[in-house]
């Protein structure tokens, strides 16, 4: 039996008690964990609109509504698997450089104490420190990204640190294998054709929103965990690969997206997968009425802790 | 021509007067109606976010956007059937239990009347004492039960009677025929994978949204239809069966569910049924925006008004 | 190199500058321009939520998210097309028919400067105004009318001119030519069977919502695209063609429409028509909290905007 | 014991029931009531912001929080003066003039009964249609008029009809007796310094927000008492008197206005005159998020009420 | 130096870690706490408007904005006092009376172990399980009550417990000492003049909101220092007392209430009373848009917790 | 006559046409005006809510509500004074030191052509932007700055450059003459009492919000006349001056603030001093639902402006 496990709400209604993930007891100590839920609230990476600084309270706050069992992956995500609520890294609001160190530094804490991180953004400029922190112990990730933006641009207004440039950044500096890696669900008016260019020119795989609709989901989804094979992978989820109608809440909303459980589908055909982390991030609550990105969020994570269960059963995976 | 009719929005704009459902007269003698639309404006069985006290009148307030003709259905629904909105049954906020009674006594009256409630929740604890009126004249129903989840819980916090335990408390009370019902688009996070056993042990038919995506949406009305049979019915309609892009106001949405458009296609599929009652639960209006759950709701009840008509017309059915 | 064009996001932020259309120089001399975006923000013939004054400022707001590229029509919308953000037309408020005869006479400007304009309402009332002034240049105009209402009702409360009988009027007015005329996307409750009918008995065709799922959305533009032909044509766009869930931000919300992404679809099948103007119209800021529906209408532009530069390119068309 | 009053809420909830004013009956027959509450959903008037046509169901939603005695005029509203809620007035959306002229008529039948009409706005262009109605039976009547602005200017855009150009329509039309009339609360910027030097060039008094807050509210009340006198009178209060923070929900909103206390207690100050009519105008629903403004108007009308109660009572003045 | 303070806020941003009140550790064990922060989360007791369940996350959200210096007590609050967050009570959603029950029963331990409770509501109701707890140590005590209504009802719709009828059950069990008790900021409305009455026939002075504003604030507050007087004393403050402006987030809002200034000023009257326990309650968020309220709240609670720790420091108090 | 003026609201409606502030031309050249309305979007120097970068946005749509005449201060604004709306200063996200060196030089531009530049913040960050640019022209300048908080910390977080250090950078960098310069509306919980001594101890005054309303708001504007005397001055608006009730839509709401009226007063007090550039910082439009906190600032910028044309009217000033 995992030491530490979410609040029965069967027992305590659940909308009590401090706002955890999923109502997980909140501990800074890795040594009984498994996966440590970490939030990264900053948003100064954000071109358009801001708020993702709120993003992992936001999630936290919606995520207590999720129960333990996940129909489709057919799983109990805490009998074999030990989860915590590490809290948020320290960011330095203001600074995408100085914030992107320090949150390395923390997760390395994390990663090096053996334990998973799923990151709750924060935007997505953030997504290049835990590649750091992962990389710098597992070597370069496969990564499937999900987005309704290739975040493979050069620069902004002259500045290289952004929600924008993080893909190319991560792919410079070494931290993924491109040929393991895949995105999907880009779409939308663009600067220009190269924008997609370039990420395939960087050697990822890049599969638009037009393709997954015409190929469908699931299939896109086993093509996903093909190309990702055995590699230790990385999922990096924008919420913004949403449909604006499924997830409001975000910096740079684009029409033309996914249902949720369009995404969730998606991500279940990835069971199977080594991940040594996830991330979702660019949740951004101010424009959130009534919450429904967070919860889309707060679901989606529930999946990558079911991915990272499945490999740990015994009938799922490897332990 | 039937006594009582909705007002007239060629005539008088729609948002002038007081809102009743549809325009229609407030009128507390049952003497003329066929259909009785009567409010239960009650939360205190919710476990998440309340707020379905103020459904009813959120309900009416959209409502008023209806027109007679259902499209579908190819139907006035004004022609054959007298509708009258009766206003709100009394409850008491703080206590499940007394409301339940008093609402179930109130409904007798109306059911004795020898007339069709359509009921405005209010959360799903509500629907027990609909199925309490309607029992007592007609017998154990059929129950078309459209929902994310399987209310079929034991009890919460010790909690016997709440909007989790509706459909159980049903069955044991003798109110419904299993073998004749069905749960239609349960999904989410679950407790276990005895959340939705406990429903099939009950004796009912459960179709989950995952199986409801692959079968085809017209497949399972008619399937729900066959499975109803010649029953006496009721349609018990959560609003949180709307996936929360389309029904955001509601106090436990779940993601992944259905499209507005798919709900009133599956009610449509059920036309020819014999339905003595039918509800729409669960609209919160405090986290309702811009109102699209109320109108989508307004839109069930559209439907659900027609089905009820469909069976008097000497077209559609046995008058 | 046409000299209008948008300020480059990638130098400064998309949320700095005056909010144009776009980003597009604000100017008011039409000599260098091809197309002519044109706000008229007016809704006193709305029958339901009024707002839809304020949708000129709110799509102006959320359109700096669009980029130039359009990767559906894989076109640079601005490499062959100058395009200026003229500003608003003058409007007066409480008055019908004054307000059509000034933006008529505005507009005449544009178009006799052999201008395209691209028109951003205000309700579906000022659609005639725009025809009026189009037809005068151009005769008679096949029309695309994408749309949950016919508008060809009579008259409401006595009056003639209102957002619901402007398809009406321009039919009696010999604005249009209906044999080359189709209405896409109706669908909800209706007064009668008659609604769609008189729309069919004006000449033109009617293809609903249901007959769209059932066909597809792709095969409906082009059959759309086939029905225009070669005739000088007109997109007449009611954002309530979407779904609410989409579009929460209308006047009169039906529920069961079309996802952003299909009407994005729908309008790309007709590549190749010879646009003479368009519009979109009936987003109300007032009830679109996060700006879903006002980014959904920037979106629904640019592809319009693609569809006049697809004609004038190269590779696209006549030019 | 008058036939008419609320219904009481220690019996059941504020939030059960139909909403009406107060919760009082809906009645259409004249005969049996003192006061009669009237709604006026139009907004065609408005210069800025629209909305004022949900503001009568608004007004109703919250009136229910109201119980049915008045500390400060200490009175029970409804022990001496009999009740109703007429319901609303047709109106004609998108033409001031057809909307007055239609509300006079149906407002004659309330005043020639011989019933006091409370008007629930609707935009200020309609208090011309009370004022109609009611001089037709009393002759020309004193007006104490709480407002930001003067509402005397004589055109807009070429209209004469329009809720800045109320007040001089009815003093040009005979409607009012200037020496006995006063307008209270003008502030915020103007066109020019003659904007309130035209008020008094019809003969009216005017007091600015600013000598309201240096010489006491009481005072004012005072004062607008004597001025008053005996003349049969009416108070139009346009919401947009309170500052923003205590009714953001208006049309034309002004910094620097009244708290709700203070304008309950100029109201108060008024007691004993002679009230033959009273408006609450301009409160804009869509602005209006947890419905505050509401709740101020309802209070206001509760004030108004109390005065017309309070010279029928034996201890309060003619009865 | 107390082993319990706040996170800095000048070394990590207030928008980063789980939400605790003020950024205290979430701490169960009460040994070396002076006061303890607990919330509950309970609405199941409102007669209007319910949301209060989501109080204490809401204030919590909001108290991080709060410095650990209280400028008008000149006081550092956690210099002499250590304070702990300690999570929320148990509550059964759906019955008050069990929620008493539970709830003053953990409270027991809390008051049993030497600690002060610092309470955040919920909704009214639960006061009396607060009073429970701390009468059985302290015997009966001093009450100083801030709200808009004095909820000494009998009962409603046949309940007994009710957010309207705490004071008067606290009167009755014996928990309060009523000749020092005193009621602060009635107004609005009423059933009759009794209402208040009632109050004073239990033995506490009423001081309305009318008399508040004509005598003045400190004036008030020194009133209430005096007749308080050495008892232990308890503040609980319904959110209610201040106008909805400042407040809007609440379940039953009477306009003409205190700005947050007049209450922080009343509340720091009162410095040197022996409080024993205070309260917050009545924070509704779901009609809280930005977060004011439950931000007014958290400044409540940080003047009650400076008048806890006044008594405790060699300048103020008793320590 | 100036050359450029707002747009005339009789002839057109306000809410027509491209949103510049006041409905002023846009105009890049600097030639004929006297003032120009500049913005500066910029929110990442925001320590806890960011969304100022859309400020200048909010600001302006509200500004169309602006009459051309000020009443209290008797003045048309645009008799005698030149103003444009020039748009807004390109800003680099994420970088405020970066930011801070572009908006300088930017307004070099405008400084140096003599024009006086009233800005819209953005957040305080952006003060030390504007500062430098004026100062390099008109040497240090007396400062009166309005805000809840002194903004004279030495660092947040490592960080120098932050909306909570700019006066102190100001000071250190000779900007300012800290013995004409004066902080007024100080408030709220505090790191501790050395809050208000560091600016104190830097040479300025500081009067909190409890001195203003003990001392009465025009004492205060007056004193702080006498203090700025002749020298060249700026005023730095921090729209958290107002109390949240007023001011909702900011980044650190501190409750206890100044009303909107009372902040007008203050400002109006001035007249007379020599105001060389202004600012009105901090509104965050995500959290200002019906806009009145835009609102509000507009109307500061309103006086602000008015106070520039008093010294330059032939009754006011210098001119």
């Amino acid at each position: 039996m995992p030491p530490y496990e979410p609040a029965d709400s069967v027992v305590s209604p659940r909308f009590t008690g401090i706002r955890t993930f999923m109502r997980l007891p909140h501990v800074r100590v890795l040594i009984e964990a498994d996966v440590a839920v970490v939030g990264v609230p900053f948003d100064s990476g954000a071109s358009f609109r801001p708020g993702a600084r709120f993003g992992p309270e936001a999630i936290r706050s919606l995520s207590v509504l999720l129960r333990r069992y996940h129909p489709d992956l057919k799983l109990d995500l805490f009998r074999d698997v030990s989860v915590i609520d590490y809290g948020d890294c320290a960011v330095v609001p203001g600074s995408v450089e100085q914030t992107l160190m320090r949150v390395a530094t923390q997760l390395r804490l994390v990663v090096d104490a053996g334990v998973t991180p799923l990151v709750l953004g924060g935007d997505h400029s953030i997504t290049l420190a835990v590649l750091r922190a992962l990389a710098a112990r597992h070597g370069p990730l496969a990564l499937v990204h999900c987005d309704a933006h290739s975040d493979t641009w050069e620069d902004f207004y002259g500045q290289r640190y952004d929600h924008g440039t993080t893909i190319r950044r991560a792919v410079e500096e070494g931290l993924l294998r491109p040929e393991r890696s895949v995105q999907i669900g880009l779409r939308g008016p663009l600067f220009g054709p190269e924008d997609w260019e370039q990420s395939r020119r960087l050697g990822m795989a890049v599969w638009p929103a037009a393709e997954m609709h015409s190929v469908g989901i699931t299939t896109i989804g086993e093509r996903a965990r093909e190309r990702v094979g055995d590699a230790p992978s990385y999922v990096s989820f924008d919420i913004d690969v949403l449909d604006p109608a499924f997830a409001p809440g975000t910096g740079t909303p684009e029409v033309g997206g996914l249902a949720t459980r369009e995404a969730i589908e998606l991500l279940v055909a990835l069971r199977g997968v080594d991940l040594v982390g996830a991330d979702v991030v660019e949740v951004s609550p101010p424009y959130d009425g009534a919450g429904i990105t967070a919860l889309a969020a707060a679901n989606v994570l529930h999946t990558l802790l079911g991915l990272i269960a499945y490999r740990r059963t015994p009938t799922g995976g490897t332990r």
